[in-house]
């Protein structure tokens, strides 16, 4: 079994746990309710599919890491249905925060059913969330459950701290490279890093490995981040199927932007000047490449890659699944969209 | 010990281990968000102090709860801590749907630091509280801590499809009676119940009492909700501290206007019509008093206050908690304030 193969197992059977989570709202008075949140999950109003529920990458991370440690992934088919809701709660509250109206082309649940309701939404999707987690209990010791319950609840706080340091950083102008790691950390790496993390432990796998599993994931998510950012700014408009150079636009204290404000140059004396108009972006961006900011954020991504590659390696995963991981990270960490 | 004495010593310990849950926050780059929890929380800046924490009545009735079976209350503060948190969590947001600027006398979160930073707080408050459940392995086997932590977890999604019906109600006209029980037993009384039944469970009362606990505390929260809604019309303004009828003029569809939407008479005409003024209150309370909502409301709410102390006296309450249990409940429900 390849990678292909393997998702090709997996996608559909995360998709019906998630369906069976989310469906604890589906009766009678509390039917548009929970359509609100079909409808966020991607299977349900306009442009529902594929396109809409994005890649799952998160659950399928959770029952790669359980396949790899040699145990069968089925049983933590309710945690990757956490992690995947825990991922898409802080998806629908970040819309209401940062007032975006698009998510994967289609209108956000706020710019749908209004404010109230998308905080209501994104509060069920966590409460779900957590259901999920103790539904563990049908094929894990209560220990073990407890044991995961706890590492997706630290990653929950460290998400809002995440989010608390990305929204205090709008009003900031004396940011540094520094103030970079604890916000990524906080968002991207410390859910990526629940995902393998939580997965090793309920294959059972022994203490020193489930350390290696989670490092492997926070270094992934702190390398994706960072390639992330650089298509944010420098991607291809085709490819990344976002507006080219739009991190720019937005005024986000992406890692070539903080390293361009540490130089004190032409592009920080800009950047503070107020927000960049999009006829300026190519100006600005070949401004930021020029002091450094784009091959000093290729320098992290390949130091960070190399990092979560050798924990993945130190994980010593096993079998079909370990290979396919190992080609999952490297899709995750090469892609260029 | 009498009540007055169980609160003496249960309050402080229920402040500190909130304060101890809380934080978890308190780090060098997340003072400023930590404080927006210990001000909503009553602790900190103006107006801090017992005005602004509130009674703390659930965390009391957990450990009340436990201690009644006949065992240590002092273990199951995590517990309390962490409804008392799912409480302040809902109100956060609560605060932010109902665009509400003052909370027990006091700007709200929201007013203070905006709504995204609001939504974030009410996020933290949550996961802080899904965290001091699982601190209960420290003193409880494990499959205690999931069997409690699926209890709140439940709730926690009946209080979320609560505020859906509530907030769902303002766009409706054709409300009656059998709209109020789903909407009140998914808020108030939800909670209620988790407090009386998890108190149990941590005291390791056999099943037949946890569910005569659970239920205790069910009828206790919707009686406490009908009597509410009967001040808020009814009640004296200098005893309840809010201004008089307020309910009316916000449009709640509390008990006593749904029993009046129901009778079709001249009440629901006016309601129907559009905002009830400040200056139309007298005349409006009057005429909803004349078509019977305040005597059908007051005969729900003894008819509740009856089941509930039923309830209790089936759950076998022991030694002076048990008495104190009561006498919390009889003070609860023959409140004037």
């Amino acid at each position: 079994m390849n990678l292909k193969q393997h998702i090709e197992v997996m996608l559909p059977a995360i998709e019906k746990e998630l369906q069976k989570q989310v469906a604890r709202l589906d009766a009678d008075n509390t039917r548009h309710f929970h359509e609100m949140l079909t409808y966020h999950m991607g299977w349900t109003g306009e442009g529902a599919g594929r396109e809409a529920t994005g890649k799952r990458i998160r659950p399928l991370i959770v029952l790669l890491a359980t396949a790899s440690t040699g145990a069968d992934w089925q049983p933590s088919l309710p945690a990757a249905a956490a992690v995947e809701l825990v991922h898409n709660f802080s998806l629908v509250h970040d819309d209401v925060q940062d007032n975006s109206d698009k998510r994967r082309g289609r209108p956000t649940v706020w710019a749908k059913w209004g404010v109230p309701m998308a905080i209501n939404v994104g509060d069920a999707l966590f409460v779900i969330s957590n259901q999920a987690m103790m539904d563990l209990v049908r094929s894990h010791p209560a220990a073990v459950v407890v044991e995961a319950a706890k590492i997706l609840h630290d990653t929950c706080l460290s998400l809002t701290r995440g989010q608390y340091l990305d929204m205090s950083y709008e009003e900031r102008n004396d940011l540094s490279l520094e103030d970079y790691w604890p916000m990524v950390g906080g968002k991207t790496s410390a859910l990526l890093s629940a995902c393998t993390h939580i997965g090793a432990l309920l294959g059972n796998a022994g203490k020193e490995e489930q350390e290696a599993y989670r490092e492997f994931g926070y270094h992934l998510g702190l390398a994706f981040q960072v390639q992330d950012d650089i298509l944010g700014i420098w991607g291809d408009e085709a490819i990344t199927g976002k507006s080219a150079a739009s991190d720019l636009v937005e005024g986000k204290n992406s890692l070539p932007v903080l390293y361009g404000l540490g130089k004190h140059g032409k592009f920080a004396e800009r950047w503070k000047q107020g927000p960049i108009k999009v006829n300026e972006v190519k100006t600005v961006s070949a401004l930021l490449e020029t002091e450094g900011g784009k091959s000093y954020a290729e320098a992290i991504s390949e130091r960070e890659t190399g990092i979560a590659l050798e924990y993945l390696d130190n994980a010593n995963p096993r079998g079909a699944a370990g290979e396919s991981m190992l080609e999952l990270a490297n899709m995750l960490l090469k892609r260029s969209q």
